[in-house]
């Protein structure tokens, strides 16, 4: 069960997919690849296979345990995580005002990916410190800043995020927890949230939690909520930790897989808070590290899906089993076309899916906002519904050892599932990108972006070194079924739009994760890199068998809502 | 984590998607609905609900265990399956001949269906007697038939399959376990199954194994396989039981789902067996079973899914989440048109692969053969896709609830992912359905079958009471797809054909599983139904959305095998 980053795949993708140059223009970051890029990947990559990899297996065997209100991490994560912090992996992206390495978010995407394929469970504590290290950052007083930040950017302390309670999840207006104002600055936390993301745990000396509450003469719903910090330990004036603050986990969750991550009850009685950000303001300052937060869990599928995909490979390399056409004796079953169909599926859909991560971030990276929200729910969606896809088909390679869990293709199947499901599900991202993204600009972002993709079919079609032509013809298509999508959508009444959102968001992922993989490999063939060849393999795989989908999704959009709501609600549970 | 069999859903389509009458005329049955059918689906449906259903969360939470070469069944498991026995469900669909009722299999569909999905695990155990039960009747002497079938046939005795080994799954060819001629009539059976399901348990008195070995001067490969009988505990010339055969089990394995279900490592040290059908042909007496068992497992696909279905719906009408369009209130996330399509989806897919499978029990029971085994594979293959499509569909309604394990939801969707894997993975399926079903008859009775389909296009334009064009234009653009697909397939290279073997199938199911609902619901209105409205619903629900995606994967039927052998293969890991 050893892991191998695909170095040649991230790299192929980050050199020719990704405008580093222009990247480098913003001034806004210390370091530009891709001088260092090789440096990056090659020690991330290192890294992720020796030390992190090996703790995969162990955390889902022996989940993180509670006891007298603290959590221990499974065996081997308390050492692999310091090893994370001492080699600076938490600080990748952080910008150097507040000393981190200042890399733009696509080379932080790359090392991320690398880190949540060793292993997914372990990687969701870094994932969380940086999402509130960006809440804190934007939100916070200075002296708080000054307090948590140094630490957490380092990896020191942890952070976690405390939203949800068990009658608030996709909607967090009815969030009960309460805050009242000590009179001193600090205010008293009380109440339960639930799904806290290592929320408790020995790895770290010190766990800042960001914790929505209401104060009592808010108003109801999500204008009543604010952000509190409270950290596990309380921090002394000089620095040094103090007392325990008054909340606990009190329960880890049973889940289906991710068992290496503590999911934890939390129960706060009266805990010290401070405010974060303006008062009734919380939900606001909880989506400025959103979007970060939703890139990183579809690149969390994508990293998943490589890892099932390399396991699936071996076995299918290994597993002899029959006589392939056209050969006289027993042969690995990758030999096998329906095999060797769904290991290409696999990775053509995974390239896919991560040209789309990559292009989010580097849309981040130029400060080109509206891109980067119109792709950011697609990228979190169509990642992680990729990584359940393809650790799913993983399972079926392996045939019956895949169903049993000693091969660990199980237990990638197990922890892919996660992700369609938390930053906010993927029918909330669907709503998202046609109301906030799409519809409130009237598609100008989209259609910039059909456009941009429209730009680079010449380009496509003219490559040279491999034949290209059937890729030029499926984005052809495929950004014309886009479009007619789009105005469909935009111009559809509220309920229509809500109910073909999903497809929406499935047709648009089919068919701009095409068009990205295509107009990388034509620029790697145009530079002449030596795995562009075998790339366009792929991306004509892709035009040929993964972009012809959206035709059929463009069916149901068109549909609109009513064979949704052609039904009597009484009446589906009769049937 | 009640569940109470879909009654009305499976009714509906037996009543109006079964030719009985035409089942009758055979002559092949003792009793034939419709005049049963209330009844026997009531009775099968009250004790599915109450004795079966609640045994499931127990198995999963407490799987078989294995103590001196003896399994103890999860607990309540051994009483359940004696309930089984005493109500004669076993007997459903054997042949009155030899003791059992003579119902058509499309009514042991019908009840095994909701066997199924009140405890997957524990209904294997009967699935695989039943098998046995055909074997034994079709290739044993008169005396092993009279010594073994009463019992096994009313589930006193159950039924065991020992193919397996190590370096033989797909392939049988390879089977190692050895068979020596003991000179009396017996054979002394040495070797190692593994991946076998309820090899041992408590919860019969006697398991008879059909195992699967080689005789010394046997040719090599699968023409060199004879069929033995081997049961655990010897049966005396008056039947009582005596000594203990010379195999046992050595160890269970740890699954991703239906924990309830021991799979057992069999270890044969020269246990007695005997000879089933000629020496040399084993597989073949295997092959008798093997339609009846794929289809079973296709309704399992559907099984499951229905209960996911159920807690799915349950949960959405309960959780209360933010507010729909058009509403001024928090109300339950089912009216949320995301969620509502969510779960139309999974009703009209369930709706869809059920029709397929009771199309192919209902060609069983009219002698239609080769129709018959024209549709196994698809009902195998497309059954056990949407079961754990829906059971996945049916955790992302639960949001965060659905990935732990507490509300049972999770479980679902570990036991369905067994389904496609097993009793020939659906990958297999689908090379026999192009070599063996579609290619080897010049496909004649694929399209015999799209005649047929077409030819109730008229019927369903014309339905009265409810407007069903959508659905024959649907069928008429499908069928049409279909066709063209077929006769890529046909005049394909072997190479080109095994390599969109997948897609092909996947193909014929959207199309095939939209024409027969909405065939099936014509008639429903045409007879003045009361549910056939609502299931109208669901048949333009498919039309307008899942039988489009065949256009989607004719694009990469007609893209043969070559992007998939476009690659070199030692390219693949270095990507």
């Amino acid at each position: 069960m050893s892991f191998t980053p695909p170095v040649n795949a991230i790299g192929f993708l980050l050199r020719h997919g990704v405008d580093f140059e222009a990247i480098a223009r913003t001034g806004a970051f210390e370091e530009t690849p891709p001088d260092l890029l090789d440096a990056i990947l090659g020690g991330a990559s290192d890294f992720a296979r020796d030390v992190i990899a090996p703790t995969n297996w162990d955390g889902d065997q022996n989940p993180a345990t509670l006891s007298d209100g603290n959590v221990t991490a499974s065996p081997g994560f308390r050492d692999a995580y310091h090893q994370f912090v001492e080699g600076g992996w938490q600080t990748v992206a952080m910008p150097s005002a507040i000393g981190g390495m200042g890399l733009p978010s696509a080379v932080s995407v790359a090392t991320n990916e690398m880190l949540y394929a060793a292993n997914m469970a372990l990687g969701l504590c870094p994932m969380l410190t940086s999402s509130a290290v960006k809440a804190i950052e934007a939100h916070a007083d200075e002296a708080l800043k000054a307090t948590y930040l140094p630490k957490m950017l380092a990896g020191e302390w942890t952070g976690a995020m405390c939203l949800t309670e068990p009658q608030a999840g996709s909607d967090l207006g009815p969030v009960r927890t309460k805050a009242e104002d000590n009179g001193d600055g600090t205010y008293a936390i009380t109440g339960q949230k639930i799904y806290i993301t290592w929320g408790d745990h020995d790895c770290a000396d010190n766990i800042i939690h960001l914790v929505l509450a209401r104060l009592p003469d808010s108003p109801p719903g999500s204008r009543g909520i604010s952000l509190f910090l409270c950290p596990k330990y309380h921090v002394e004036a000089d620095g040094a930790l103090g007392e325990r603050n008054a909340f606990r986990p009190i329960g880890l969750e049973h889940k289906i897989g991710i068992h290496g991550s503590p999911t934890c009850v939390m129960e706060f009685n009266a805990a010290t808070g401070y405010l974060v950000g303006e008062v009734n303001r919380g939900l606001a300052c909880m989506f400025t590290m959103m979007n970060e937060a939703r890139l990183f869990v579809g690149v969390q599928g994508v990293a998943i899906g490589e890892r099932a995909y390399q396991a699936a490979l071996d076995y299918a390399q290994e597993r002899v089993q029959g006589i392939p056409p056209g050969q006289d004796a027993g042969a690995p079953i990758l030999d096998h076309p329906d095999v060797r169909r769904m290991l290409i599926d696999m990775k053509a859909k995974l390239m896919g899916a991560r040209t789309i991560c990559l292009a989010t971030a580097e849309a981040s990276d130029l400060g080109h906002h509206d891109r980067e929200g119109l792709l950011t729910p697609i990228a979190k969606s169509y990642g992680s519904d990729t990584g359940v896809e393809v650790t799913s088909i993983a399972v079926q390679v392996h045939g019956g050892m895949g169903y049993v869990e000693e091969t660990g293709a199980a237990q990638h199947y197990r922890d892919s599932r996660i992700a369609p499901i938390y930053e906010g599900t993927n029918g909330i991202q669907a709503i998202d990108l046609i109301g906030r993204k799409l519809r409130r600009d009237g598609g100008e972002a989209m259609r910039a972006l059909i456009a941009d993709l429209r730009a680079g079919i010449t380009e496509v079609k003219s490559a040279s070194g491999s034949d290209l032509s059937v890729c030029a013809a499926a984005m052809d298509k495929g950004l014309e079924t886009m479009s007619v999508a789009t105005d469909i959508v935009l111009n559809a009444s509220e309920l229509d739009a809500l109910g073909v959102a999903s497809d929406y968001l499935s047709l648009c992922a089919h068919v701009i994760s095409g068009c990205y993989l295509a107009l990388t490999v034509a620029k790697g063939l145009a530079s002449g890199d030596d795995q562009a060849p075998a790339m366009a393999s792929l991306a004509r795989y892709h035009a040929l068998s993964i972009m012809p989908m959206a035709d059929g999704m463009l069916e149901s959009i068109r549909a609109g809502a009513d064979p949704v709501f052609d039904f009597p609600r009484a009446r589906l549970a009769d049937l």
